[in-house]
């Protein structure tokens, strides 16, 4: 098993991106992500109650079909709270691309990411449509990945190869966070490309098993989003054994997870106004769902992040956490450990001594930049 | 009905402070309020599994006896998550108390707040008691209004008086707050006295109504104290007829009523590093519990409360926190109104237009002073 820390195209994807004009200064805005061939897809919405047009159309679109040839993905506008002319312009989208592809309305999905409760630019981005087909190609990841981005500092990618029965299988993840980021199913924009031949059960079984432990165990400020999404594709032209289960299904899940761990990671160094990324082991749990409460319930803490952020070791903080959290943990149970504050990564150890599950939850301290970065966002 | 912007002890009660060297710089940090008669009481405690000493001493008192004569407080320690020593410590200073005033154990309640996981000086606290129980006067509420203080910059207080056939009855209560407040159960230190004669039941049940919709509807920082509590003392001095059902005891949950929601109010305006106090009525729910819900997800969101802050129309925010309650709204069922931003109190409307019920949720802002308060406290 190999892992590039860059995007690298798995055979087959194509990808591109453009300045639609949707966000100022000529910056890439639109992106589009292309499979030669039909893809087998899994993917995961945010569970808000308010879901952007483009989740509500996915939705529509995967009823009948779990099939996709493109992806394509603007920033700069979320597209959510705009009634049914957000649907509209979603879904007009969808039909000028499907158009400039030669590919029907319901191979494509679609994303949004942005300011929430404006009308879409649709006609810029129709406008742009035909460039971004044309400018496919197996580079285009270079700009695709930037043009997802918000408020991201860097580009978040990252690319594993493994080889099954002698072919090589290649799973390439790209994603976009910064804000609005809480763990209730995905809670970010992501996009997995894969060349892997599996089975539609195996691909969906081994997203919901990876999403589980990486992007709903990271939260920057407890903001649960519109517009989460997950995405993948996987079209088959690795030409591997078909997987299915067993070794080769364990091997695909063990690269899926690295993808999905490592990109969960970046979004966390890159939370808005960061300057730590924490680390909360919680082991001594009765089950998954149970140390996942406790450590998200000391990661949400305003008190414990800006504790952090102070490098001021106000473990009460901590203590207070995990008694919000509602499991019942004895006092006389709770082992803490916190690694040196003033290093700019930090762990925290935490023992509630029930049981035998444990997880790992990624979050970033509270800043005053934080605070400055979104009194200002508009 | 009069309402006054300070405490004024009822018919029968006494109170006193000191420093007894918990805070340095010679703060007050230890109050007492003393009833002459042995009073009836009603206490709500924080639902945090971790609580502290002081409410497991008065949980396992209440079992047998709900008719106490004097609350001990202190700031500076919160005597929680410190073990049996913690017990033993607020079980001493009970004894102490008992001592010096000629009274039982059982007619005492406790109560600390400050710093979590630090050992009570209870040596301290033993010295000043003596002090204290001599200092007992009618006007000792000028210090002790003072003394349960931590980061408040002012003291909050209220009385109301009324008249129930032809008697004057005066409940008056204050409360410190200003950080670790989140709605459930009680969330702060709150201490009403009243001399009112009233029966039991209506006590207890005048309690959690008041509660429900002021105590239970602020929130700061979503972050739930170890040591929240809500004592209400009642010792029978204004002579009225007792209160039991019907007229005089909806009199008497109105000015209860007032009591509970301007200390909620003051909290709320006190909060840490605050710029702003949002009121945020909820309209159009099916019930209570949902009312609340939507406010609260609203008033918790760290992007809502820094686009307050920022004076910043990012409504989006608003709709993504209804969202993220799990209330299933309808987008098209939802209408937001928020009053200028420039001003310091803020009122946002929010209708979910589901059903009949309402409720009013207190919050400030966001900003980045609370981060660096809360970055130094230690």
């Amino acid at each position: 098993m190999k892992i590039y820390k860059k995007a690298i195209l798995p055979v087959g994807f194509k990808a591109s991106a453009v300045a639609s004009g949707i966000k100022r200064a000529n910056k890439l805005d639109v992106a589009l992500f292309y499979s030669d061939v039909v893809a087998k897809s899994a993917c995961l919405f945010t569970t808000n109650t308010m879901p952007a047009a483009p989740i509500l159309v996915n939705r529509r679109c995967l009823k009948n079909n779990k099939q996709f040839r493109a992806i394509i993905v603007n920033s700069g506008n979320a597209n959510c709270f705009t009634g049914k002319q957000g649907l509209i312009d979603a879904e007009g989208t969808v039909r000028a691309l499907a158009r400039a592809l030669g590919i029907a309305n319901k191979s494509i999905l679609v994303a949004s990411t942005g300011i929430i409760g404006k009308r879409m630019p649709s006609l810029k981005i129709k406008k742009a449509i035909p460039v971004l087909a044309r400018g496919l190609s197996a580079s285009g990841m270079s700009k695709a990945k930037i043009a997802i981005m918000t408020t991201d500092t860097f580009a978040k990618e990252i690319t594993v190869k493994f080889n099954i029965g002698g072919k090589i299988v290649t799973i390439c993840g790209i994603a976009k966070g910064a804000g609005m980021i809480a763990p209730k199913m995905a809670t970010m924009l992501v996009f997995i490309l894969t060349d892997a031949d599996i089975a539609q059960k195996a691909l969906d079984k081994a997203l919901k098993s990876c999403t589980d432990r990486s992007f709903n165990c990271v939260t920057v400020d407890g903001c649960m989003s519109t517009n989460d999404s997950v995405m993948v594709l996987a079209n088959g032209k690795a030409k591997n054994a078909l997987i299915d289960t067993g070794k080769n299904f364990d091997v695909f899940v063990k690269a899926l997870n690295i993808v999905c761990l490592e990109l969960a990671k970046m979004i966390t160094k890159d939370a808005e106004g960061a300057t730590k990324f924490i680390q909360i082991n919680v082991t001594g749990a009765k089950n998954l769902e149970e140390a996942r409460k406790v450590g998200l319930s000391i990661a949400n803490s305003s008190l414990f992040k800006t504790a952090m952020y102070g490098e001021n070791p106000n473990f009460g903080r901590i203590v207070a956490s995990v008694g919000a959290s509602g499991v019942a943990v004895k006092e006389k149970d709770l082992k803490m450990e916190v690694s040196p504050l003033y290093k700019k990564e930090i762990v925290v150890n935490v023992d509630i001594n029930r049981g035998k599950s444990c997880v790992t939850v990624y979050t970033s301290d509270l800043t005053p930049r934080y605070v400055k970065i979104n009194a200002e966002y508009n």
